[in-house]
């Protein structure tokens, strides 16, 4: 369950189709010089993060690729390379390029190993920003496997507990687990408490936020939103030490782990410490498919998965009219929703994107 | 890092040598019939524990099963079965034993497959509780692979974001990484915000404790001690809605998901609400090892693993007394302390040991 960014909805906004959103991404990405590869994947992650309500990691972040690109960040059409192959394992070299089309090929080779031999690992380094980490996991369930999936992150966002200042990024970590009556479990999650979009919400409307969302220089509680929102230190899942931030910190340790140690791929922290330059960026992904018929030996995942989601459901609620969710719950309704009605983009937005096609000499299209 | 339980050590406390401990349980469960190897393996973890200061995965563990014995909840001398097996995944059945024993077989194996092909999987059913999961993710560490052990839990006692009543166990989660000049990262965590002892301590002293702890039946913030612990309904990582405890409640699901419906064990929230009887236990377990070396192609992970832990460890701290820890750290030191002064047993405990002795007709040894 990704932190929904209201903020971007809720200001005047045009709605567009999602297929008029994939070919604007495209159109754009393929202007810079982007390989059609590397943008097709790219559009896919975006509108799978937008038509989910996942706002931080569709349209928007096309202004965050359009900012680094004049810095030479990543490479536009670079080659993906295959490091190592075993029938288990793989590691993948992204050629510095934007993250979503090793992502994909990387779960790709995993979901190829696990079907044969139940089990699939690969590692991806030298990648980036790679959209929300759960469409990966959701790969993996759509051939009836379990999808694990994490990443590291280029800037150093999370101040880990008793720190004062920030050394991992937000760290995600995805599962899916397929059902069979039910949609499928769909767990995607930053080790941060909340995301920063969060906070600038709060920021617009002048709301407090919480103690245990976001640091001061000095590392204690950040109330002020606009201060926190302008500093930017996010706590570890937990918030504070009384609420064992520190195994929010060990969480974002795990997939610094998992996604940077294990690839060869840089991590934000050390580059930080050293007083490097982190680009070009060396993000690194891993993703892990695992079949549980071949663990079993039998179909009965599915079943005995949605006889655990129906007890879930059924726990007493708090208050009737907000029943007891699962994860995967409220993104499927926003789907829906949107692609039934559209993507709701701001106009703020909007007009950023219109910008952009007209400085790539492509066409503008997502409105009329 | 495991939630400390200091009131086992602020009474009056015997300390007792990490030998006499080990000695005792296995007389103690040898004259309940516990089958030899059996015994070894849960002396094995629960020492393992108590040196690390994690007692409630120590020696109070055996009032735990020594309440059970006599309710027939767990089998003396099961047979543990080899349900399946392949050259990456395996199925265990611990034949409704105690956990510890088919814990280590199947890290064991897990490992044996790593070895072999750079990966290996195992899952464990019809199983029970196995001490701290972090032992078995360091057996992975000890081969210079990374381990990650989950485990289900067979009492319902983590409350679901919007309920109001305990669906999920702890359910924890540990991964363990090799470094090279450093210790290994080594993590372990239940998916609940803090362990039922540290409300304990907190009725004891009588001191309130923080909203986000524990729930009342209601499903609102219970901040008396007294009341959360006889209740014990505690939350998922997070705490509040406000602070991401669906985050925490996602992890739980997840980790019952990997460890119980992977293996086709029980699942606590699908018995509770079919009114069924949970015993005998039937808790499912996971093992994961993964060999960096197989993944990489070169020896460079320990390395780089050193380099994440040093820039970690350099973080800026609030307060110089409390530097920035690693997971690991608290319990590494507590265990320096522990191997050259023995294990402070409370002499409550101790005299609940004593009995058990006389009643399993077997010798007292942790005194003179």
């Amino acid at each position: 369950m990704h932190d929904q960014a209201p903020v971007r909805t809720q200001a005047a906004a045009i709605c567009v189709p999602a297929d008029a959103l994939r070919r604007q991404i495209v159109a754009i990405l393929r202007g810079w010089g982007v390989s059609a590869a590397h943008a097709d994947a790219a559009a896919e992650l975006l509108v799978y993060a937008d038509l989910r309500g996942i706002s931080s990691h569709g349209l928007a972040m096309m202004a965050n690729y359009a900012a680094h690109r004049p810095q030479g960040s990543f490479t536009l059409a670079p080659e993906i390379v295959t490091v190592r192959e075993t029938p288990a394992l793989a590691l993948l070299d992204g050629g510095a390029g934007m993250g979503h089309l090793p992502g994909i090929k990387g779960m790709d080779l995993a979901i190829a190993k696990c079907a044969q031999i139940g089990i699939g690992a690969v590692s991806v380094r030298n990648s980036w920003h790679f959209g929300a980490a759960g469409y990966y996991a959701e790969m993996a369930v759509a051939r009836g496997f379990i999808g694990i999936v994490t990443t590291s992150v280029w800037n150093n966002a999370v101040v880990p507990t008793h720190a004062a200042e920030p050394m991992l990024g937000t760290n995600p970590i995805a599962f899916a687990a397929p059902a069979r009556r039910n949609p499928p479990f769909v767990f995607d999650m930053a080790t941060s408490t909340v995301a920063a979009g969060k906070i600038q919400l709060a920021a617009i409307v002048g709301k407090d936020i919480p103690v245990g969302w976001s640091l001061d220089a000095e590392g204690k509680p950040e109330t002020n939103a606009q201060r926190a929102w302008d500093k930017r230190f996010l706590t570890p899942l937990g918030g504070t030490p009384d609420m064992s931030s520190h195994k929010g910190y060990g969480l974002g340790a795990m997939v610094e782990i998992l996604s940077g140690t294990l690839s060869g791929a840089r991590h934000a922290a050390v580059e930080k410490r050293a007083g490097r330059d982190i680009r070009p960026f060396n993000v690194g992904h891993f993703f892990l498919a695992l079949d549980p018929a071949a663990m079993r030996g039998d179909d009965g995942f599915r079943d005995q998965l949605d006889a655990l989601i129906d007890a879930l459901r059924t726990a007493r609620p708090v208050d009737p009219r907000q029943p007891v969710l699962i994860a995967g719950d409220p993104e499927r309704a926003r789907h829906a929703e949107r692609v039934r009605d559209g993507v709701p983009i701001p106009q703020a937005l909007a007009q950023r994107i219109r910008a952009m096609a007209a400085e790539a000499g492509v066409d503008y299209g997502l409105e009329g």
